[in-house]
């Protein structure tokens, strides 16, 4: 209950590590997790991940930001505090395959994923049992094809102040940019080919036609550009000649599970920065 | 000395394996590893490689094969038989970097892979004292860019009669038609990419700008069409956003060499049969 | 439903795979996927493994085996004929821990694992409401320490003539010789361990301890010998200096369950033979 | 040549990053990469890796040095600071086999090992033309039986204050306590096996034996237990029951020899913390 996380991105210069360090230690706070990762001179920027103990933290939270600020300042720092022990609220979207959901309602009971979940969307309503079995709200919004504006309505008023992160769990809908806009590097993606490769639809036949030897998968940030935002994780599973578009994807299902799991596990435990299109994962 | 290879491909109907085999045993052979591969039934086709002992085989060769003409008809069977004992004749092509190069010579040398290398040709100076202080030939063919064709046919003069196989390990220029032509699923190269991704240049430079979490490196036999051959082998290896162009170029030259050696020892060894743009590796 | 698969060990000698080919053909049956390996001399053994279709396969099983027969006394083959369409009938014995039962309750609902599943049995009661919802029958058989034989007994009693393999998902008990007299090569257990590394109790916490940078598991065939049976896959993933033993049983959880459903999906499909405490697998 | 590392281990406690970024920064250096490890509260220990710009760095060291014990002193800090510009000087041992000495001269030639070879030492002849073509002493120091002492004493004559680090790449004598006691933390091993799988001789004949479906090699500094000492890195490669000894070995030799460069690598970059004989690898 005592420990927070405080992530900065600012222009690297002298004395940025001395300026955070001494600010916590005056405070009480003790460090025991510091990552840091300043990117090449022609970027400049200097990124950092510091995991502390502080008694009496959630009560001193309002506080500990308002002093902080001039630091920030001086620094020209984008910087977030986070609780350690508040969950994030997370809304996870599905569609009609649900490895990718079952695998997140798995680790999330075992604890393995620290969230709040507070609701699964889907477009179809087959996952309404799994869900609801589990005391998680389950909301099925319908998209027909001419009638999207109005079902990205119907979600982002279920969303409400309601969620912080918005995890695509193999939903296949394309979210507009107005729908997107509204949760900025916090909808977590996962596409079922190995990035760049294969961007779109059909990425399993396509990997069959070409005849790849290894198949893959890839979490990242959604952003307006379909397939195009921050990559914050990606594996492969090797296949070989016999592999028919069904076993490819099986497999496929295999590594696409894990592989959201492990980005939203992540984003759950404020491990990943972004800049430019690309993530810094402290993991 | 006794050891023998038989790869075949045709349509698939009942009875080829007994034909084969059938054949084999009446001769005296004793097949050691049988592997077949049957694809879907709507393309249809059969493909296997024999590999078997029979005594005073080299001998007995020219006599073998004529005996299996009526087999390999009844079943149009595109086919061959190779011996085991017979090392295929490779010449390797390199540009600057070596690491592709040195590999190919260390397993070489080795006894990894078993092959009769004919000559070294590059269209840089470099390697001249490594290859031949082996005892293998090099010759230095310089490409001007005005001047392909002329380096092209001085190239084919060297191979002409005197290899079997080519391996591109980095070499940076693009073959003609016409000399591609001359060598059908016989030129291997290393793309240094996880092909499909990152077709043509540079693609350690895109891969860093598309932040992607693993590099990848594809041996493929080539064709007319750039980057779309036939893959034979892919692997990959996991970067982190702390890599630099330099540090994804340095992990990439691992994973290329190791990549390359595996597809040559696979083709040295009659482990590849080619259908429709794809392998099947009998690996 | 016309598809089996035909299993064979035999001293190797010239003309087996002329033999089962040719009584393969005689009867109408297309062999689809054939694997062969043979042992080296020294073993001087031959496995095959032939996947065929015949027509009406269902009713023409006992005549083809009645008919091999003469075939198999020829080689002194042990042999067996299996129809694809038949599912194996499993039960899975399960403890406390239920992240490999789960994974194996998803991947046979998916249909990945084909297989009748009989009944779930487990020392703790937590588990059945998962089992049962499933409409899976559950039953508790707790074991004292003192009273281990007559669980056993009740253990048999639910078996008898009900299941053709037994998969243990994380059962602590050790099974007596007798128990494991009844299913020879048909108990599959994971070990939470890369095998022969931590043999015994508490890997995870010996792990830590010596400081690995891998963490693995481990599927193989149960016998007498506790942790010495034939190994049938094994797998690891990554760790570092910050991972606590905690940390290794959750990566660990992660590898145990994909390393014991790949073993159970290879027996299921009948594509494992065993020789000498080593497992041939035609995966 | 402005650029150095310092690495600190110390009882944990809160203040000690604020101390040394104040350190740092007072002086003028610039931090470009920190990295840091608390161990959990009954280790009770902190360790940090901080890699660091400061102008005429190489100058200032001693000064910096002359400094930094206060700090030092008032945390208990094991500590200490090495310029990255300088190279280490190293030492490789070597017996008959070459593939890890010659994957070491490689990545040194590229430059991906920074280090200054001194010498080679082996107890066979083998290796002298290779080593010395590249302009690097070879010396052979045969190893017998009866004799061990004198060879050792002859060894640590040729290292006495030429090197920093030695490697044993494949070098197949044990080495003494005496020797081991020269080089506390210095000296890398080579093991052709997954520790603590196959501790001992013949790792490869008994993987086969035991049927292991992955082979494996181990890096890590050698302690007066054989085999027992700190794990740096491990890595693993996939084998299936068609692979011989000898397949098993040359598949290992690229284990091996990666795995080793590796170390050897983190090594030279002073990546590598030591603890309770485990390592903190800040790679």
């Amino acid at each position: 209950a005592n420990r927070a996380r405080l992530l900065i991105s600012c222009p690297d210069q002298p004395g940025i590590v001395a300026a955070i360090a001494q600010f916590l230690y005056q405070r009480g706070a003790n460090i025991v997790q510091m990552d840091q990762y300043s990117a090449p001179p022609d970027v400049g920027l200097f990124f950092t991940r510091v995991e502390f103990d502080l008694p009496s933290m959630l009560q001193r939270l309002p506080e500990l930001e308002r002093a902080f600020v001039p630091v920030a300042d001086a620094f020209q720092m984008e910087w977030r505090l986070a609780p350690a022990c508040v969950p994030k609220r997370a809304a996870i979207f599905v569609s009609k395959e649900d490895h990718c959901l079952l695998e997140l309602l798995w680790q999330w009971q075992t604890g393995d994923l620290f969230m709040d979940l507070a609701m699964v969307i889907s477009n179809h309503p087959d996952a309404r049992e799994t869900v609801e079995s589990l005391g998680v709200p389950f909301y099925h919004v319908p998209v027909d094809r001419d009638r999207k504006p109005q079902a990205e309505a119907k979600q982002l008023a279920l969303l409400a102040g309601q969620v912080d992160v918005v995890i695509l769990a193999r939903y296949m809908q394309i979210l507009s940019p107005e729908f997107v806009g509204r949760f900025p590097n916090r909808i977590i993606n996962i596409h079922h080919s190995f990035l760049p490769a294969f961007v779109g639809r059909n990425p399993y036949g396509r990997a069959y036609n070409r005849g790849v030897k290894l198949i893959g998968a890839t979490a990242h940030y959604v952003t307006d550009e379909l397939d195009e935002g921050p990559i914050i994780e990606q594996d492969v599973h090797r296949v070989d000649h016999r592999a028919t578009v069904a076993d490819l994807k099986r497999i496929g299902r295999h590594v696409e599970r894990v592989v959201l799991a492990r980005a939203v596990k992540w984003h759950l435990e404020d491990r990943i920065l972004i800049h430019d299109n690309k993530t810094i994962v402290f993991a």
